[in-house]
């Protein structure tokens, strides 16, 4: 019999059990054809039949205007810190970054080699025990107002879309895209990585409006061109095929799982569920502001943290697995993202609830 | 039973079948992890295992000296067009490129985002009918001298190693690397996308001297900063994961079956079959000088090419896929990589013996 394993990986993450066994049936034999499909030509009529498809589904699930281009790039989160400073600062070389975290920083030491970068708070106070900021002291100048919807290591979430006038707003969407409704009409651009709420690794995700693909820098590389890459469909050179087709297995199993409605109430009731035992504890903790807590990466103390490697190796022992903490931070980090169900979360739950047991 | 199909695609190409079967029985449960490797932490000791063994086994087949770097990376060959001039070009804003058809050709575009090309004939005449040039006025203050190895889209290879002194010499080895014994020690940096002969689209292998590392332009983006990637194992930000996992399946493939002297022997004798075959029909024809010819993508024509669509769907109902030239030049192109066995070229060659007698 199948071990159950509950992989709490912040990234590359757990995909959805249906997903990997409908890739795995058809791993070396896709449509019949005899051969796998990351072996067939991206040129191929068969291939980019699988690549429209997973655009459209992607384009259905968050109801993307007609006047947004979805492209499927390489590169990964990071890259697109740089590709999106190089293709929004052609014509204005200002932009400002409100900073939650490690992501929201690093976005900023690429946009620093692109152009001149104004530094908000995204905090009221001093740190995340602080509520969210809503409002700033914005340039109504800027090329663009960045700011990361979810930093997966601080566990830190916007519940909330800044308001930033007519001024374009770029979220980093890495660890939140797909997982509840959004609004996109309110963004210029959101990326995303491709290996939490989307597929596996070597993917990103760019959404972005058409007016914004006028404005790139003439020394951008061609891979990171996003209006040379609006005009091929993604394809100015060979995309990372495989990765690409699994995104599309997992759209598909979105739109079975109900859309991003259903998936809002399940990430949430996962969410709520994991705080609430953890607010009731006083074994464990977690000190982010409730107004600012992430539902998909929930950071966790052992109050003892000498208890720290016990608890890991007999979580692993259970099949509960990669709960370590960020190293920058220590301690333990659930990611819950998409695929992990809430039986998993309830596991974890259980699990936590025995060991606080055994060692108060 | 399942029917075999003979793949000749250019890119994504076919991979070994004993790769793909090793994969597909693991796709799902990675060492007995319960987990697959696309789902594990790039920081898990598991996965880190994985991606050392890969490079020390690619390390071993090219029997790379140890002052050499050897990254991977997202973005393919194209990505590296612009990352290795961005890369080499920080403090000496020249290069010298060597141009032999439609990659080296978008080489230079990058390369002009960032310094001054000056652009060099690879032939010693006006094409391809012309044998490859041994010489050229090369500038020796130049930062480097690129070339590409073999030409996809035309079928041309250079079957010597350009001698140009102190410049350091630029590969992109993208359709070649691993097709037969390389010496490494003759260049400064090789680079290959990896969907031709290391395994699927969406990674791209650099091998690169130490010596190099230290004249990147200041706005390099970080994923493609070749430095900071070398510091951190390729693993600046996620690296596609699963890409990498299947190149370390094809370089133990490659061990079993000789490494790269077998494999040259091999890929000697399949360009020999075909092109024998082609030179003695008066029905089909290849252009390339034969001292330019490539062992990898072989381009060929029909002489009546009112008979191209007959040809490409006998062969499809064959199984002999992918057959189609490229856009630009029309006709036929057979792309024979590594994972072609000797059977797909002698299946081919029997195939256009049965059509050519059919219809002369």
């Amino acid at each position: 019999m199948e071990k159950t394993i509950y992989n709490f990986s912040a990234g590359p993450a757990m995909l959805p059990v249906e997903v990997m066994k409908e890739a795995q049936a058809q791993f070396r034999n896709f449509n019949d054809m005899g051969v796998s499909v990351m072996e067939l030509s991206h040129r191929s009529s068969e291939y980019i039949a699988v690549a429209k498809e997973a655009e459209q589904d992607l384009r259905d699930l968050l109801q993307v205007p007609d006047n947004y281009k979805i492209l499927f790039l390489q590169g990964g989160g990071r890259g697109q810190f740089s590709a999106l400073a190089m293709n929004l600062m052609g014509k204005n070389a200002n932009a400002d970054y409100i900073v939650t975290g490690q992501w929201s920083k690093s976005a900023i030491a690429e946009a620093e080699k692109v152009g001149k970068v104004r530094v908000l708070n995204g905090f009221e106070g001093n740190d995340n025990t602080t509520p969210l900021a809503h409002h700033w002291d914005l340039d109504p100048n800027a090329a663009y107002v960045h700011y990361c919807v979810n930093e997966t290591v601080e566990g830190v979430e916007y519940p909330f879309i800044p308001e930033t006038g007519e001024v374009p707003l770029v979220a980093d969407m890495s660890s939140t895209i797909l997982s509840r409704p959004l609004d996109v009409s309110k963004f210029g651009l959101i990326y995303a990585g491709a290996q939490k709420n989307i597929g596996p690794s070597g993917l990103a995700v760019v959404i972005v409006r058409d007016d914004l693909l006028d404005q790139a820098c003439p020394q951008t590389p061609i891979v990171m061109d996003y209006a040379a890459m609006a005009k091929a469909d993604s394809m100015v050179n060979t995309p990372p095929t495989y990765a690409w087709y699994l995104a599309g297995l997992v759209f598909k199993w979105l739109k079975r799982q109900g859309g991003l409605e259903a998936m809002g109430e399940r990430n949430k009731a996962k969410a709520e569920l994991f705080y609430n035992y953890v607010d009731n504890s006083d074994f464990y903790s977690n000190s982010v502001h409730p107004q600012a807590r992430s539902w998909m990466n929930i950071p966790f103390q052992l109050n003892d943290d000498s208890l720290n490697d016990a608890f890991l190796s007999q979580a692993q022992a259970a099949g509960l697995t990669t709960l370590k903490g960020h190293r920058s931070v220590g301690g333990m980090r659930a990611s819950i993202y998409n695929a992990m169900p809430i039986e998993g979360v309830q596991a974890l739950v259980d699990f936590m609830d025995v060991f606080a047991k055994q060692h108060s």
